[in-house]
C-alpha cells in the first residue's frame, strides 16, 4: 500500500528539481531572451491558486511543491527584469 | 465561500496554458538546444508520481493538469529526440 502523503512528497521533489536548472542557467548567463514575462505571470498567478487549493484541502505536499515552484517562477521574473535588454 | 474544486479547475487551467508557449515555440523553430532531456524525464517522472497521488485523493483537478502537463512534456520530449542536431 503505498502512502499518498509519500507519493505527494516524492512527486514534489521531482517536479522541484527539475525546475532548478532553467533558473540556474539564467542566473549564470544572465540571458533572459527566451523567457516570456506574459507567461512567468500567468503561471505564478496559477501556482498560487495550487497552494490556495493545498491550504483549502489541507495537503501538504501540494502547499510545499507549489509554494516552491512561486519561488522559483518570480525569482526568473525577477532576473527577466533585471537582465532584459533595455535597447 | 470558495468551492476547492473550482480554485482547482482555474488553478488548473492557468499552470496548463503557462507551458504552452514552450511547445509552441519549440515545434515553430525546431530549435530543441535549450532542452534536457534529463530534466525533461525528471519532470515526466514526478507529473506522472502527481496523476497518481490525484488518483489515491480522487482529486479530478490535479489529475487533469497533471495528466496535460505529461503530455505537453511528452511532446517536447519527442521534439528533443526528432530535431536535436545528431552531429
Amino acid at each position: 500500500m503505498v502512502n499518498d502523503n509519500i507519493l505527494g512528497i516524492i512527486a514534489g521533489i521531482l517536479t522541484s528539481l527539475a525546475m532548478l536548472p532553467q533558473l540556474l542557467k539564467v542566473l549564470k548567463e544572465k540571458n533572459v531572451d527566451d523567457l516570456s514575462p506574459l507567461m512567468l505571470i500567468t503561471l505564478i498567478l496559477g501556482l498560487s491558486l495550487w497552494v490556495w487549493y493545498g491550504v483549502f484541502k489541507r495537503e501538504l505536499p501540494i502547499i510545499y511543491s507549489n509554494a516552491f515552484a512561486v519561488l522559483v517562477n518570480l525569482s526568473l521574473l525577477s532576473c527577466y527584469f533585471l537582465y532584459r535588454k533595455s535597447g
